[in-house]
């Protein structure tokens, strides 16, 4: 199998584990050979400030190196931040840079070696995957404090209503385009972990996953975990 | 309350998520006002990458800058690597100069302005530990995939018997040295997660630990969590 091409974007302010856990599920081993997943990270800046500012990043590339070949990646992941920071982002020229990579990659594709595309976020990432219009008619999550900014985001993308239903859930399949592109949602922070391992399940199948899981010593929920809260 | 300072050493290899986790954890804002925490990274390395190569750190402090007196800091984490990397990291000077300052924390009576020193290890982090000899006579843990490599570093850095009493747990608090700082080692890399909310419970009191908890839509466990599997 080829392995799948992963691609992390970065950004100042960007939660540290929204990134870093998926991160750490997709680079873990196979039980045997290497990863099936090879994983880049990409920003406009460089080096990359955390918001608490412990840790700086250097990303792997520069944001339009990647977004000028953006169909040669299989996963596209996208952080959250706090509400403040992703205002902001939204609207800065990195912003309306970002729309256009989403709305590319979600028109582009899976590529014939490995039959996937996932264009997945983490926390109130989707309220960036939302500013760009493409999560219209969908059904989709985010952190359980942000779930009023992201249907707010998501009208004001489309003009008026966007007709998305948001749900309180530890990840939602928002479904896919018509390119064949699928959208996932995970909820707040650490559930981009949970999100990750039901990505690669669906891309490299049940042991992988499990195997993941068990290197990180990490106890798998479902979809539903959190929503009765 | 003074905040309290947390220093997390970094090296090449060392895993994302044992010292992404605790970060993300440490860093979160209280539910008023500011993060009662004040992290900082240091390093021998500048920058420091991570295994898969996809992260890729600048350390806030150098080494030897955070060595000359960490006396000033109240919490000090110590993440894991693979067994390949924590062996060679044993053996190298780096490996030296972590011993000596590992007993040098431990041999710091707690700042007057918080009270508590705590020195927390994850995942295979626990296993420099023990080569520092300073988890003779304890019980302790690490990933459940090394618990027959942290009973052999332990004896050998005893230069026989160590009795150490390794178990299988989601953490274990190894107790006070002399000093009165206390030794706390994660299991497998989630695991520095619950160990850091634990260890904020006991400094900073449980609801700041079950908001910073919340916030990252973490699920609680307990000490005992994973023992009889």
């Amino acid at each position: 199998m080829a392995p799948f091409k992963v691609a992390v974007y970065l950004y100042p302010g960007a939660d540290i584990l929204d990134f870093s856990g998926p991160i750490e599920i997709y680079s873990v081993r196979a039980r045997e050979g290497p990863s099936p997943f090879k994983v880049i990270t990409f920003a406009h800046h460089d080096p990359v400030q955390s918001e608490a500012g412990a840790l700086v990043y250097k990303p792997n590339e520069k944001f339009e190196d990647v977004a000028a070949h953006i169909e040669d990646f299989d996963i596209l992941v996208i952080p959250g931040a706090d509400f403040g920071t992703i205002s902001a982002f939204i609207e800065s020229k990195e912003g309306k840079d970002l729309n256009a990579l989403l709305r590319k990659f979600v028109s582009s594709q899976p590529r014939t070696e490995t039959g996937h595309r996932m264009l997945q976020s983490v926390c109130t990432g989707s309220i960036l995957l939302a500013a760009s219009g493409i999560l219209a008619n969908r059904t989709i999550t985010t952190h359980h404090l942000g779930l009023d900014m992201l249907q707010k985001v998501a009208d004001t993308a489309a003009g008026g209503q966007s007709n998305v239903k948001v749900v309180r859930q530890r990840w939602v399949d928002a479904g896919a385009t018509e390119a064949g592109v699928r959208i996932v949602n995970a909820g707040g922070v650490s559930s981009g972990m949970d999100t990750t391992l039901w990505v690669i399940e669906q891309v490299a199948g049940k042991p992988t996953a499990d195997w993941a899981a068990e290197i990180a010593e990490f106890e798998r929920r479902d979809a539903g975990w959190g929503v009765s809260k």
